[in-house]
This record gives structure tokens, C-alpha cells and sequence, in this order.
């Protein structure tokens, strides 16, 4: 009984991770009663960053600026890249300050079963920023999944040829752990006890 | 190390019901990372319903019209009146369509604790409508709270000197219970079993 408007909102807001129907509504409602204070911030938080939303041309990053905030701070340690498979878990790395280099997103990982082909991955462009010179050390920071360490076992391959220190996290992970769900305990540890690729 | 745009984006998030900063930094992932199929529908959707939003000048529910959808609706048992203590118990009731009458949003309920009196409830413009007559039954459909009851008792009251059937949902409604957490099958009971105020 409620609106085409209205309907249509809750339906956009349901299918956000974490919301389903019944929050929806109540976010709705809650935005409808509180135009002021929580609906036309919201509204304009997300033209801002609709406008602004861009994908890095460096690393992968989505952000809204190219290159991104890592990728232009010069604060950040340039020889030090971390290569991880999805935005999500830069985000989760990046939030735990623990990590001072730089990402590179490779966009999924390497998948028989879901046909994932490293030529489906940032797998060229990530030789090619080690290849350029100027990096150290390359942290492998893959899901603590088959596939992701399917993915980390590929990309030392490919890699092995380069003068660098290549590491990955130690596994401290929980096994199938998904790095954007854990805390920064963990990944601390986990970073911090990172070893050569055997 | 996101930008000021997206920690307004995620903080605007977090402030919904039902979510928190984690879920709203995964829904600002899934916003940018599906531009078209994510962010786009909920921005229109927003600015759509943020354009029409209204309070309806009759009942006191939130809508994209004026009079809002179910006041307009010539199918809606215009002799039957349901009093509510908030829009969102007026949306739970209606989703469960089985209510075919109107509605009285008061915006909250009697309160000494917190102050709330009958002059800043729309009580007046209930006893307006009732007095305007056309009106056959008012269900007084509060939370079956303490202060939801003490309401309920004082628009018993207020209403009993006009020719209408008073009633109040049945008390099959768990105590303490806030309408707008209850499933269909609780309150389709309480509405069957509805009966007249003491
Ligand atoms: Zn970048
Ligand atoms: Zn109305």
C-alpha cells in the first residue's frame, strides 16, 4: 500500500549486503521521518560520491579520485606492495593502519570451478608495476582459501623471476577465513609474521 | 584513508536502524563497486521519494502524496478507524492487510517519564475526525505497553461520548511488545479478537 516511490526505495536499500527486507523498511520510514537529519545527508553523501566514484588506474582501488588516496600519498611506502584479491579486503587492510606500502586489487581470484582465468585478473598489470623497478618486497595477501592460495601459488610463479623479497600473510588466518571479516588482532598477527614464499 | 566523501557516505549509512559501521562500509563497497545496478537505482530512488515526501494532513502518515495512499483510497472502509501510536505501526498493520479501514497516526504515546502529554500527541485532530462523524468503530491499536495502555485508557475517555464502538486490540500481543515487531500470524489474532474497551 505503500508508494511506487517508496517501494522502490526499500528495494534498493533490501538489497544492500547486511540489509534485507524488513530492515529496508524500517530504514525507509526512518529516513521519511527524518528528512532533515538523515535523509538529505544521506542523499547528499551519495551524489557526491556518484559523481566522483572512480576506479584507480594504479591499483584497482575504488575511490573517489585516480590515482586514489594510497596511490597519491606520498607518505606511503612505494618498495612495500601487498597484492590482494578483492577492494574489500584493501579496505579491511588499509582500516587496520598496519600496513604502510601500497595495494594492487587483482579483482577475484584464480577459480577451475568458476572459470576464473588469470587473464580475468590484474595479474598482467601487477607484473608490469613490479617489473617498472622500485618495489622491494611483494606481500601476497590472499584468502586463506583454496583458491586463494591457488592464486598466491600462481602469482609466485609468475613473479619469481624479479628481484624482490616475495612474502605472503602467515597462517595464522582461520582456514576459508575471508580477510575482510577479520579482526585487526588477527591480521596484525598475521602481517606481522609474514615469510617468504617457500 | 578513504576519502571525505565516502566516510560521509558510510556515516550516513551507519546511522540507519539496523545498521552499523561495519555494514555500512560493506554497503558503500557494494554501492561503488555496482555503479549501475546498485548505486544508480538507490539514488534515484532517493531523490524520488525525498522530491514527493509528505505528511499526510489527515491521518499524520509519511507518503509520496497528500492526502497519503490510503486515505485516497475509495476502497478503504471510511467508517473504520485504527489509532496508532507510530507511522511504522500503521505500515506493520497495513502490510498485513488485515485492516480494510483508515488510520490515526498520534506520533507517540503518553509519557510522565518522558514528558509527553495529550497536547503533544495529534489527539485534537482525532477527536475531529470522530466528531465530524461517518466514523463507526475506533480500534485503539497501542503497543500493549504501559505507557501504550495508559493512551489507550485516556482515548477511551476522550472518545466515549460519541456514538462509536471503541475497541482495542486483543491482548494475545506479548507484554511489553511493540507492534511493529510482530509477525502476521500474532497480530491477525489480536485484530480477529479485537474487543470492545472496558
Ligand atoms: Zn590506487
Ligand atoms: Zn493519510
Amino acid at each position: 500500500m505503500t508508494s511506487p516511490e517508496i517501494d522502490a526505495l526499500t528495494q534498493a536499500l533490501a538489497r544492500l549486503p547486511g540489509l534485507g527486507p524488513r530492515s529496508a523498511r524500517r530504514a525507509v520510514l526512518h529516513l521519511m521521518k527524518k528528512r532533515e537529519t538523515a535523509m538529505a545527508p544521506l542523499l547528499r553523501a551519495l551524489e557526491r560520491v556518484n559523481e566522483a566514484l572512480a576506479v584507480c588506474s594504479i591499483c584497482g582501488n575504488v575511490d573517489t579520485t585516480n590515482p586514489c588516496g594510497i596511490c597519491a600519498d606520498p607518505r606511503r611506502d612505494a618498495r612495500l606492495l601487498c597484492v590482494v584479491e578483492e577492494v574489500s579486503d584493501l579496505w579491511a587492510l588499509d582500516r587496520s593502519h598496519l600496513f604502510p606500502g601500497r595495494f594492487h586489487v587483482l579483482g577475484g581470484r584464480l577459480s577451475a570451478l568458476e572459470g576464473v582465468r588469470p587473464e580475468d585478473l590484474a595479474i598482467d598489470s601487477l607484473i608490469a608495476r613490479v617489473a617498472a623497478g622500485g618495489i622491494d618486497e611483494v606481500v601476497l595477501a590472499m584468502n586463506a582459501t583454496l583458491e586463494g592460495q591457488t592464486t598466491a601459488h600462481y602469482l609466485a610463479e609468475r613473479l619469481e623471476s624479479y628481484p624482490i623479497r616475495l612474502t605472503q600473510l602467515a597462517h595464522g588466518l582461520p582456514v576459508g577465513g575471508e580477510l575482510d571479516y577479520l579482526d585487526e588482532g588477527t591480521l596484525a598477527q598475521a602481517l606481522r609474521a609474514r615469510r617468504p614464499v617457500a
